[in-house]
């Protein structure tokens, strides 16, 4: 098993599988990716110019960042693609979580023009366009004013795999094979299983955050380059249909989730793909439609991971896994 | 302070203001509710008749709970309505719950004719009328089948004020005075608040649950019988739109939370209601509208109570409280 590196050299900013690989490994090896922002050092250039101020303290660590724009068409710059060797369409490529390093600064911000969930066509209510600076050089948490602290848990907001059809894909809706699902959940210790559409899978990772919340309600979470390390594997003919992962990140009541995903303008669509493949993992280990159907009614819970990346919206079912005996 | 004690002989069927009070309380005061579950003895009757099999280790609890079918129009029997004195429009009243308590057994089902997230219409894919039985002696687990076991968090599923509008109102949807909410976090130790709407608020509670997940999938919880334990002040002239609450229960990274709630057909407005109702609890505390926004999307949760109570859906937004130094 090969330990890999991807530079933030390696980016591209759509989704296609005619892209070139950046990097080919085999399954059990582990790579790590540099990320770069949502915004493509966009902030970081907008501090460069004068347009956006930070505080004094962040002005030397944020012109550290900058990067020189590249060309191109404009998307979540993501970096990869990872060719898994042996990967193939039907085959469900699993991606460990091993960790998620922050940048020592980070961005969160808001516009009133249809970006998050108030915009100005639903009633903004006099919203303006604002940029919040965050320092994370604690690594732990950050500090959002005096008095006000934030906990961090870094994860990619974009995750996903090359999808079979052919063609430029924009990176902001997430798809059922994955992308800017912007589960905050996906922290290091989560494992995650992707559809896979095409030989070689085609893994690519960006946008990670430092923390956000369930639905990333402005449309930024705490924004930032990264690192994060990953194990990938092959699950063969998994018939898997939609994103699903364990985490152990969710609440007190159990240590371990296992979670499905569901991705589609309309939540309640949204929600019904999950479910669906959650009652399938229920019946896998042996319930009726119907048991499995009562039990999630009992103990499944759902959550908005994300509620404005349109036109997909994430709606996410977790199932404690200390219900069962041998967890 | 006064002790109050009110059974389940006092009972009605839908919201309305002209009910007549089946008690008076002070603020501050406590009450006692005994409460029926959902199916009003449906469900026993239906064990009665042998329409229904449950476990034979149940089947005393269930003739024990038998009671005689009522009269009059059917939702959920509710217990109430409890008079607050000095309550008034405006105000909020804020029912602090002191203790909720199972009864000895539950159950949940699901059918295939439009009620759960599965239905006939949207694809149900063979799903059958089923009912399982639940023993909840334990008190604090319940088990499911051989090896799953549920942790029981009993709240009540139906908790609400009079509405201002005259009535009758039916109890399935949730409205902005509450209701059947199907909030599973507002347990004991929670803390609720309702905008009113009447003089005297009308309280009124029931539908127990003994454990439910986030969207309440088949359309029911574990629904039981059920006593809670509640003292009630009044906040006057609270500005309260819809309700919120402070909990304990939502996951590791806060031991408070402070949640707003929306109630509505689309699970994208009834995420916005919940979501400027939080801001303005930002706001109150001294943060810029875009301050608060920005905040949110760092670290507020946005949950799917409730995705069955058609045709009002529910979506909760958790604010962290230990991210504020004094709490």
């Amino acid at each position: 098993m090969a330990d890999h590196h991807l530079s933030a050299e390696h980016i591209h900013t759509v989704w296609d599988n005619s892209l070139p690989p950046a990097l080919t490994i085999r399954p059990g090896d582990t790579v790590t990716l540099d990320t770069l922002d949502a915004s493509d050092g966009g902030v970081a250039r907008r501090v460069a110019t004068g347009d956006l101020t930070p505080p004094a303290a962040l002005a030397g660590v944020i012109a550290a960042s900058l990067r020189s724009p590249r060309p191109g068409p404009r998307g979540h710059p993501l970096t990869g693609p990872v060719c898994v060797e042996g990967a193939q369409p039907g085959d469900a490529l699993v991606v460990e979580l091993l960790s998620v390093e922050p940048a020592a600064w980070g961005w969160t911000g808001c516009r009133p023009d249809g970006i998050g969930l108030l915009d100005a066509a639903l009633g903004a209510e006099g919203l303006t366009a604002y940029t919040h600076f965050w320092d994370l050089r604690a690594g732990t948490h950050t500090d959002f004013l005096p008095g006000i602290r934030v906990p961090l848990a870094p994860f990619p907001g974009v995750i996903g795999v090359a999808p079979g059809a052919p063609g430029p894909h924009p990176t902001p809706p997430p798809r059922h094979v994955g992308g800017n699902m912007d589960i905050r959940q996906l922290v290091a210790g989560a494992t995650l299983s992707l559809p896979v559409e095409v030989p070689g899978a085609l893994l690519s990772v960006g946008d990670l955050h430092a923390a956000q919340g369930d639905g990333e309600l402005s449309g930024t979470g705490i924004e930032m380059d990264g690192r994060i390390t990953v194990r990938v594997t092959v699950e063969k003919r998994a018939g898997l249909t939609t994103p699903e992962f364990t985490t152990p990140t969710h609440g007190g009541s159990s240590r371990q989730w296992h979670v499905t995903t569901g991705h589609d303008p309309d939540l309640m669509t949204a929600a019904r793909t999950a479910l669906r493949a959650l009652l399938r993992r229920l019946e896998a280990r042996g319930l009726s439609l119907e048991q499995a159907y009562v039990l999630a009614s009992a103990c499944v819970d759902l959550k908005i991971s994300q509620i404005v990346d349109a036109p997909n919206y994430t709606v996410s079912a977790f199932l404690p896994l200390d219900i069962f005996e041998e967890s």
